[in-house]
């Protein structure tokens, strides 16, 4: 096989064989074929598009390109949980819980932050004492007694995506939808769960800009899910502004605790209820979506959730006293508050902004490899449809670097838009798919 | 500027600027672009095309990216030829004599072969003493005392296509009219004429296949030419069977000059009256197109063509001896006919598997910078046409290697296509363009 006629074939439109698309994966994967040819082969896909039966094939073929999860020694539904990606998406920390209380087995395989979102082994790395790496077997007891696990990615997964993705980078091919499902499925598939539940964040702070464009990208995740034997949902959830009020990562295992404690914000609780309902549904411990939701609300409420978190962070030796105590968490050396200059509402904040404030303020990555700060990050005060007064605080900065608190009250000055009149305020539920 | 940018313009058609196209030729030529991005925007521009100013700008871009030849200093209108390669086409070596026998001043930097095409200064160096590499003083020098130089190339020309054309080559991007149109014209730009003929081949062993492409090149190679305030010409010529009988480097200059004494092949005398004409036509040393053929056919035959090949080989050190004999050229230690084996009609010679018989002869090169042996390639005894009986001599293969000669001999008989009628003959010039 010659990896020009391949090119060759999508660049004139034709449709490539499950055989080709293999040697396509391996090639990457043993670096036998060259990234010019690999980057030529993305864009001739971007533009020409791949139909069900490639995309099926080219996430098979990613997935078998690197290692697979074998989770059978856990019993039970095992749901796994994805986000599409998001500034100051904690819903890990608090749905997981959750869907636990309610005996939905948890084993969770969790990535970093790069740019503006945040990831949440960042999230979790925070808890003095927390490991993210250990190893499968140790991950596989934990979620056998206490019904919960995340850690960091320690499998070699799909390895053909880390050289594609690494390419599609810098060669303006990401916002494929054929490309960014099998990338995400051929993860999600090797990490060995029965069941996949997808968050596709929709907005102007997620990859997916419009209700159709995620819509689209929920769908087909969908299909290939399934034709995989999987069962799969996915719901579409509104990402034009953070999530909550906390970004940054001791920050936001902050909310998420007090989230437990039934005093997280409104969007990011529902939101949670939202996912917890559907992972306790798809494991088979509720007999409808609804009495899911309901398990979930009741977990929230009766503190279940919140010590199950704490069955989480103890078993991977953190400091569970954080939970009671969550000062105990790191905090910055420097704060300084935006405030508001004229009288109004809060027409927006605009999340990738404030993302990317976030990333100035030491809580995130500018590139791999990058040391976190992780008592830094932005508390908001104020989101869409507060009314504010001049003088109100709009989000607190925190850091643990001067220069840099500066350069990220200066990017988060830029977040907010005042307007004289209260705008409408959108749900965060868009829509469900598979359910 | 990014080169990220300039990718997703290009992936989602837009339209590239001058700017953004310079940037993309100085970041070939310095190295500062990295492969897998030019290749990624070669496939967008081979997809999604590139306008009329887009390939102006390019063009330009690719020239100014090497070094220019300033050829001022030869008077007269100075006319460049350029064949789109083809198998057996030694048009050079016969119309650039009998041109500057009636005046034109042809000062002509020619390329090697590869692959199954061939190369004028491989053909040159068969003579003995013949230097392809001089300085360009001697160059011009030798333009204003003979009339004509041939040489290879010296100047560093368009070193952006350089670059390119290597990515093309690997990514499926080479058959790509605006693209085939800036790698040819930036380099005769670069090269000083005043005027340049085009030779676009057309046919089953030419890049172009159809005669509807071969028109759209020409015309797009023609505009691109006027744009630049350069005299254009363009003739589209049959490419289906070899040009003349012979292939290979010293069989090719022998009939070359077998040519010239007026005993060649009638397609490649054709070819070259014509080619002559449009040359003389377009330096103004003829009124008309017509009167410029009438010309070059009256300096065939009265010899001037022949004095003037002379006078070139003289001038570049060669032992101009072997105009009149011909055996001083490089022999073939061996030789073996291929025989026809019923009786018929040659209803086609396959021009490309004859020049891949010929490049394995030792007449071509598979790779850049292999060993050409000059005395081995393929004369034809029997084109398109012909009636044969079997035992009939089809062609006879030469070459210095026993082995190569059988590999040679076994791929030229997959050439022949033996009939029971005969075929229409179809005429060596197809259209011309700016005439």
């Amino acid at each position: 096989m010659e990896m020009y006629d391949i090119i060759k074939t999508k660049r004139d439109k034709g449709i490539l064989t499950e055989e080709q698309l293999e040697y396509v994966a391996n090639g990457c994967a043993d670096g036998s074929i060259p990234d010019y040819q690999l980057s030529a082969l993305l864009m001739a896909m971007f533009i020409n598009g791949l139909n069900h039966d490639e995309t099926v094939s080219l996430t098979k073929a990613m997935k078998d390109s690197g290692e697979t999860l074998d989770l059978s020694a856990i019993s039970g539904i095992k749901v796994d949980k994805h986000s599409t990606g998001g500034v100051g998406d904690k819903t890990t920390l608090i749905a997981t819980p959750l869907a636990a209380a309610m005996g939905v087995p948890v084993a969770k395989m969790s990535g970093r932050g790069l740019g503006f979102t945040g990831g949440t082994i960042d999230k979790l790395e925070s808890i003095p004492g927390y490991r993210i790496s250990i190893s499968t077997e140790e991950f596989i007891n934990l979620v056998n007694t206490n019904g919960i696990s995340v850690i960091g990615q320690t499998a070699e997964v799909a390895t053909a995506d880390k050289v594609l993705y690494g390419l599609r980078d810098v060669t303006a091919t990401v916002d494929n939808m054929s490309l960014i499902t099998s990338s995400i499925m051929s993860k999600k598939l090797a990490l060995g769960s029965d069941a996949i539940l997808l968050d596709v964040k929709c907005g102007s702070a997620a990859f997916m800009n419009s209700e159709e464009e995620a819509r689209e990208l929920g769908q087909m995740m969908y299909e290939i899910g399934l034709s995989f034997g999987k069962k799969v949902a996915c719901i579409i959830s509104r990402m034009d502004e953070p999530l909550g009020m906390a970004v940054g990562n001791a920050l936001e295992v902050k909310e998420a605790i007090e989230t437990l404690k039934g005093n997280g914000p409104e969007d990011l609780t529902r939101l949670c209820i939202e996912l917890a309902g559907m992972m306790i549904y798809m494991s088979e411990k509720a007999a409808t979506f609804e009495e899911g939701k309901a398990s979930a609300e009741a977990a929230l409420k009766d503190g279940r959730g919140l010590d199950k978190l704490r069955d989480l962070i103890r078993g991977q030796g953190g400091d569970e006293s954080v939970i009671d105590d969550p000062e105990k968490l790191p905090g910055a050396a420097f704060s300084k508050e935006l405030v508001c200059a004229c009288d109004g509402y809060v027409n927006r904040v605009d999340g990738m902004t404030i993302g990317t404030a976030s990333m100035h303020s030491g809580a995130g990555r500018r590139e791999k490899g990058d040391e976190i700060d992780s008592g830094a990050g932005i508390v908001l005060a104020k989101k869409s449809g507060d009314s504010v007064k001049k003088g109100d605080v709009l989000c607190t900065v925190y850091s643990n670097d001067e220069a840099r608190l500066l350069d990220a009250l200066e990017e988060a000055a830029k977040a907010y838009e005042i307007a004289d009149s209260k705008p409408e305020k959108a749900p965060i539920i868009i829509d469900r798919i598979g359910i």
